[in-house]
């Protein structure tokens, strides 16, 4: 099977490279106009995109006037980099191409053009694509209405099943979301979704109200995308209607869009974990990567110093007992790693479902309890482990030895119990008082985390070793 | 529009909440079986579903006997933890479910059953959908074929656009994924694929050959989810054909399940990244989660030891000069936030796109210099800010103070180039070796940069401070 699959990996590879240099050979044949653009209609709009990088500018030009402004449009909704290949058209053709594709992939390209540019090209598109442009942008980006599509079916409540099939063919032309139907009355208002399926299979003399789905999810533009992606993934649909506030349907939110959404959210939740402002692309310029980067290494830096002059104060400890400092890192890491781990469950969880108060406290005595639980393993494990090491290692008596490691593992087991709680309190709390936990925490968890192990460490080591066992060297 | 933002929001919550209570109600009314039937009927599956927990359970047997199995399957699809409610059915309503189930769904379900029942379900089920689940689980899960729904609607090449519409309208009662027609030869060999909106609109004259797209894009069973999925998601189809070994389809993936892998996928990364095994659920036993984070801890532990016995060397540098010890935890948290900044980055990136030599080699470059770039700026910041800190804070001299501050300024500067090279050389190289560089990364990098960052700190204190400026105390 190991093999196969090799196989079958390489295959695909291969067939990928293929259509890059296949289409490269087609380009640089001069064979006929005609025979040119029949070829390369053979081929996916995806593999055509991609093999813009391989080509000449000069071979990417022989395409555009080959191409009808409709095939470009959808090349250029692959493209990753649109806006450098866009410059490449001459004005018509510019147009022509912004007005076919779809509204948010031409809101999104305008948008990276520079002002002057955009302006014009906006003065020169139709009406239409205008007003569905300036629609989308109306929206915040964190709005699911910014994420829509306008590009779906709408008939007439009302009307027969042969009425509504032939309505579905006449605007088939024009849209390509049609696996589903939206019905709505005559000030558009949404009434319900018929499934593709259930028309093409309904009997000539059956009623139309009959297929129609009235309980059909749908959501409002103007709801944050975080709080309505859960119940869009949930009704798993191909498309859901986005109405305004009078329950018009203003555009739909089509499977692709979800998946799209979907890694953004993830993606961005798993920058911010790292402590990135934002996900980074490959290519992304040095300064851009400082830029996202730095800000955050500041703040650490900062809450850094706050843990640092704490740990001043316990300078005395330490002159007096050295070898504790040889385990300060061990306990704030264990603390940190711990505190890490609370804050990911928190935030997925607070990401997933909307909880109650009683569910949140719930989770913080989970929390508290997992933490509990490991840092009595881990402190046992650490009070043998690290009492063998001073005794064998640093050659001490056992009696110090295992004072030390004794007051390292209860050390451990109170920082890991506080590191758990607050890695699950203050992304709740951030929630609640309206900040992105995913931002936020993690450098103030780290920091609370620190300083709990360094006074529990240090403030241990000074009660119990030097006061009551008078270990001090 | 904050404002209207949150109406909506409350709105559709309400709504949500509404459907449980209305389904409620109607369970709870005695009307006939007939009425109660239409009435649920008008209920998206999914809101059914969500309702369960909240219906009794003689509620919920009353609805099993309602519905037919068709409308039941599609509610058990949506159930989060559909076995325990399946235990609720009788025997012959299990099969019967089990059957009109899609076939990923029912594989899934049976799983989650315990051996005798499952074996005895297996035997009553009909032999397409035996078959069916046995092909299904004849894959790993990390294999896209465990992944493909086997609905799909697939037409003979040659025939006629009447005669595919006429196998369209056939198939559809059964097949729900009807967006795209699959066209294969005589021996199932996949051929091309057919939008259903071309075939809709397309002419009743024209030749079906006008309208197959050659170049449809498909995936093999045996290859690997991660290998695929970025090119799934390119493509952007509703639907994607999945191949066996002689390239005969025998399954598709659709959106939703792109969707979810796309949804599994990063949250396991993003799990991993946090150091827990696998993504964690709200309502997991304490047992499971201890399970899901000691090993990590455990390793950690280890690994913190072997920092420690390093710490352990340089004892006698904090001896000398034991305000140096307060510095520590700073230079550590930075080196590990540094490190796991650019671990996120080169994950993302691996996961992303497949790097060549060369491409591995500039990201190398690249981290390092955002890491230099990052590291001055920290440096000369904290040069500043702890020498300042030093003299007024602990009264110390300008020159022992900005002495010290250089040091860690240094110090701070190559533990976060090496950092960052650390952050993205080690998963690179793992990747390589064929280990999840998303698991294995995060300890050993810790670990690394602890060492690093302490060997330079300790190591610059002990060569400037002590060695050359004699300022031990």
């Amino acid at each position: 099977m190991e093999k196969m699959r090799e196989n079958d990996g390489k295959d695909t590879a291969v067939q990928v490279r293929d259509y890059q240099t296949e289409l490269e050979q087609i380009m640089r044949s001069n064979v006929s106009p005609r025979v040119l653009k029949d070829r390369i209609s053979d081929y996916h709009e995806n593999d055509i995109a991609s093999s813009f990088e391989v080509l000449t500018r000069d071979e990417r030009e022989r395409l555009y006037r080959i191409l009808d402004a409709e095939q470009l449009s959808d090349i250029f909704e692959y493209l990753d980099n649109a806006e450098i290949y866009f410059e490449e058209l001459n004005a018509r053709k510019k147009v022509e191409v912004l007005s076919c594709m779809e509204v948010d992939q031409a809101a999104a390209l305008l948008k990276r053009l520079d002002k002057p540019e955009r302006n014009m090209l906006i003065d020169l598109i139709d009406n239409e694509s205008k007003r569905d442009i300036a629609m989308l942008e109306s929206f915040d980006e964190d709005e699911i209405g910014s994420r829509m599509s306008m590009n779906f079916i709408e008939i007439k409540a009302g009307i027969s099943i042969r009425e509504a099939m032939r309505e579905l063919i006449d605007q088939a032309a024009e849209n390509d979301n049609i696996s589903t139907l939206y019905v709505t009355d005559d000030n558009h208002t949404f009434c319900g979704a018929i499934d593709l399926k259930d028309l093409i299979i309904a009997r000539e003399g059956s009623k139309l109200d009959d297929i129609i789905m009235e309980s059909y999810p749908y959501v409002y533009a103007r709801e944050m995308i975080e709080d309505c992606i859960e119940r869009m993934k949930d009704y798993s649909e191909d498309s859901i209607p986005v109405l305004d506030e009078n329950n018009k349907i203003i555009g739909v939110i089509t499977s692709q869009d979800i998946i799209q959404v979907v890694d953004d959210e993830m993606g961005d939740d798993y920058a911010k974990l790292a402590g990135l402002a934002s996900e980074e692309e490959l290519n992304e310029p040095i300064r851009q990567s400082v830029h996202k980067r730095l800000p955050w290494l500041i703040i650490l830096l900062g809450l850094g110093l706050v843990v640092s002059s704490v740990v001043g104060l316990f300078e005395g400890v330490v002159a007096q007992l050295t070898i504790v400092i040889c385990f300060q890192s061990l306990i704030l890491d264990m603390a940190g790693n711990v505190g890490t781990q609370s804050l990911a469950v928190t935030i997925r969880v607070l990401m997933d479902e909307n909880l109650d108060g009683k569910q949140k406290l719930g989770l913080v005595f989970k929390e508290a309890r997992v933490g509990m639980c490991n840092g009595m393993i881990l402190g046992i494990l650490s009070f043998i482990c690290i009492g063998a090491y001073v005794v064998f290692a640093k050659g001490m008596t056992p009696f110090f030895g295992f004072s030390v490691s004794a007051c390292i593992g209860v050390a451990l087991l109170l920082a890991m119990i506080i590191s758990s709680i607050s890695g699950t309190v203050i992304p709740i709390l951030f929630k609640k008082f309206g900040v992105d936990p995913a931002v936020a925490s993690g450098p103030l968890i780290t920091t609370v985390n620190d300083l709990v192990a360094v006074v529990s460490y240090y403030g241990l080591t000074w009660i119990f070793l030097i006061e009551m066992l008078h270990l001090a060297d």
